[in-house]
């Protein structure tokens, strides 16, 4: 099953998505909430209630004249991991790490599908980064075995994790040039978890750039898989409803080329990955 | 004008503090939303709002009674600087920072005046670090100037950024080591930022252990001041109503004593900031 978050009248809205088609959950059954955080917050079975949506007689939007708004808005954390792909570290010379590489993102750096990532004004160095997201759907327990991990899981979706390089490196802390406004593509579709392999292991992921294949791997690649990460992030935190957690970026980025490739007004640049979808987003300069 | 945050029937309430007592903003003007971050957003004249509460024949309730929760109990981001004292950055071995070394902490790390800060089962590094919190009033327009900032800024607290040191240093993102559970203490009140210096300058800053003075200095002292880490954040992100800068600690934490200092359950640590107050947080062991 899929969902996907749409704007209307301004506000962030959950929807089902029928084949071209989505279905607005909270206008056929108002007592879900209308975001996906709140939905997953308020303990709603979404997948008994987009089915049941489904089969009635309710309203349908094409999927093509909505305005998106990221998958979760305002997730509660958005967790990153850097170095995820042994191929990613090596090319910028590190070493295959043994513990991920954490940071997070603010809900003001994210975007939907279809909106302009933005060139800051302060920096020409935008890169791409393809990504894997993972949506938490109900609250993990703390230390939460890996075993047991993937059943807090959702679904899975896109995310272009665009990062402003030399801010990146003003300091060993890469939080800065992870969230500049704009830079945090997410969607377009939440492809719920029975519809993949378990921890959406095994798809191809690709990130193309202006159509160009830029990024291709396969999501097995990863160093840390998705229930390792909850596992290890469950030692830690309490994961929420609504958290999100974005799995690295393989080989090909844009800053490791020779020429480095940045990213410049007029581009596009499309994440794919396999079974979920292709998340594109133009890229447009800041307007100052 | 003091403001605090205090739980009732489970959800966090806006209040104002009038000597040792408490008026419920929300009860005497339902139009206030009833939690500090939404009352921000709304764009409500909260200090207005105030004073009209005051003045009328509201209900009081003593402070020494309620259970507070974090200041802002969600904010939408919480900036955190490291190495923000030089001192600091010395004691740790690490030159004068010429860019803040900025992370992020979650909400689910925060905890409000008077709970316990807890050590994690998986580690007993556990540090203090008592800072400045700043919280930001209305929405910070991009690229505003260090001039022009100090006016979106509402008020000023205290937090612990109780710090799980292995973890923090485990890769050279430091984030994952800030953002255990229960280890964010943020109150216990808002102090508004005209009864303060401009940017909260020149005040008397001390972490107490146990009663026992462990870090002691001026906000003075700070390398980046108020005013500029705003128009640095300005150059990247919106900085929005309710979101939090934490401004860094001075030295005297815990690692770089000889032999070192860990918190361990059974100790107290107050943070206290002149003209603030003293935020007081007791340390418990985590129960698995």
């Amino acid at each position: 099953m899929k969902f996907t978050t749409y704007l209307r009248d301004g506000a962030a809205r959950l929807a089902v998505v029928d084949g071209d088609d989505l279905v607005d959950l909270n206008d056929v059954q108002p007592q879900i909430p209308g975001e996906l955080r709140a939905a997953l917050r308020s303990g709603v079975d979404l997948e008994a209630a987009a089915r049941a949506a489904l089969a009635g007689p309710a309203k349908r939007l094409r999927l093509s004249t909505v305005q998106r708004a990221p998958l979760v808005p305002e997730p509660g954390k958005t967790i990153c991991l850097g170095l995820n792909y042994f191929d990613h570290a090596k090319e910028g010379g590190r070493e295959k790490p043994d513990y991920p590489w954490f940071f997070f993102r603010g809900a003001s750096s994210l975007i939907a599908h279809g909106d302009a990532g933005v060139v800051p004004s302060v920096s020409s160095k935008f890169d791409y980064e393809a990504e894997l997201a993972v949506v938490i759907g109900r609250r993990v327990p703390r230390h939460t075995r890996q075993a047991d991990a993937l059943q807090y899981v959702i679904g899975y979706s896109c995310f272009n994790d665009m990062s402003v390089r030399d801010y990146q490196k003003r300091t060993p802390q890469w939080t800065i040039g992870k969230n500049f406004d704009a830079t945090g593509a997410f969607g377009p579709v939440l492809v719920t978890a029975d519809e993949l392999p378990p921890g959406a292991a095994g798809l191809k992921i690709q990130g193309c750039l202006n159509g160009e294949p830029m990024q291709e791997a396969n999501t097995s690649d990863m160093i840390f898989s998705v229930a390792e990460t909850i596992a290890l992030l469950a030692d830690v935190l309490t994961l929420e409803p609504g958290d999100v957690i974005v799995m690295g970026t393989p080989a090909g980025v844009g800053q490791a080329r020779t020429p480095p490739v940045w990213m410049k007004a007029g581009d596009r640049f499309e994440v794919t990955i396999e079974g979920i979808g292709t998340l594109s987003n133009p890229i447009e300069n800041e307007s100052v």
